[in-house]
């Protein structure tokens, strides 16, 4: 049993922009020296970004951009009279779909459905460097 | 410290159908061999469904089905006019719920409250036959 | 590789009550006895209560008691006319954003984003004192 940590850099424009990132996390499983079988979880740094797992599709990307404006529209939120940057409700949709996805992986492959890819969302209203940590722990 | 990998099937009805699974992750625990401390992570294989956990009892199982309705109604979306499966609802409800839940247990008993039980929520628009992975770590 | 238990109790008010929790979770992931690096899994037992991640300023904390107020109100739910505590809101919330949250740490740090703090919601509708399991998994 090992405890292996990885990094993925992204560059994002916001506004619910949805990056599938299923070929670099499964890169850096198959580039593993102790790991074959066990658990991915990875993390967002920052409060304004979201993991989950979505069909990854134009169509759907733009559903998902669509039913955030419609349920936690821009606007005016606490948060903005109090710093400004008009972000709000990025934090809160961010939070909602959460920071953290876990997944499982047997002899170096990631188990998921066949139209079933892990997306990170970018939230945030500009654009944005974004460090993704891959904690995998296994044997 | 080891890793063991269980499955779940169930056979659904779609349309937030609401499933108790603890009895059976209860006992893919109990029967484990090498591992009674640790984490369990359970995921779907597919892009419809989510896990997580509620009071399971049938006014709030209804609850959920009602809240779904009214926030992410069936209707027209980006993805159902690509596709036409009419399930554009199904993949936005299961990727903001998710498709991944983590519990700890000691002693091979799942730690969690006495009115809390694990739930697969099933969001497609059609019966299903599903998997759940257990990945299992621990010592 | 090992796995060590810990909890955190909390005395809550409900009504979407924002509690701050990243600086208990960091002592005691300094003064576990065999982990410096892996993952934790925090849940909260209970079906009213959740975990995310946020920006912790008193703006978004109100941010997020008028989201849910706006998205899932308080009102007349098949979960109330069974059980009469008027909580099926409370608990349609706290499975929305799911009981469990996994983070990872190196060197017996907590890696997170700058402004990124982890959260404890609850989201009854009364005080509460809380119990949350920390799972630590790693080396």
């Amino acid at each position: 049993m090992a405890v292996e940590t990885e990094y993925i850099h992204l560059s994002t424009r916001g506004h619910a922009d949805v990056h599938d990132i299923t070929g670099q996390v499964a890169q850096k499983l198959e580039g593993l020296k102790k790991i074959k079988d066990g658990i991915v979880t990875i993390n967002v740094c920052g409060s304004t970004g979201a993991l989950t797992t979505c069909e990854y599709e134009s169509g759907l990307v733009e559903d998902i951009r669509d039913i955030f404006n419609k349920l936690i529209p821009p606007g005016q939120y606490q948060h903005d009279q109090a710093w400004g940057d008009g972000n709000g409700h990025s934090h809160l949709r961010a939070s909602i779909v959460g920071p953290s996805l876990t997944l499982p992986f047997n002899n170096s492959c990631l188990i998921l459905g066949t139209w079933q890819q892990i997306i990170f969302i970018d939230f945030d209203n500009r654009s944005r460097d974004r460090k993704l940590v891959l904690q995998f722990i296994g044997e």
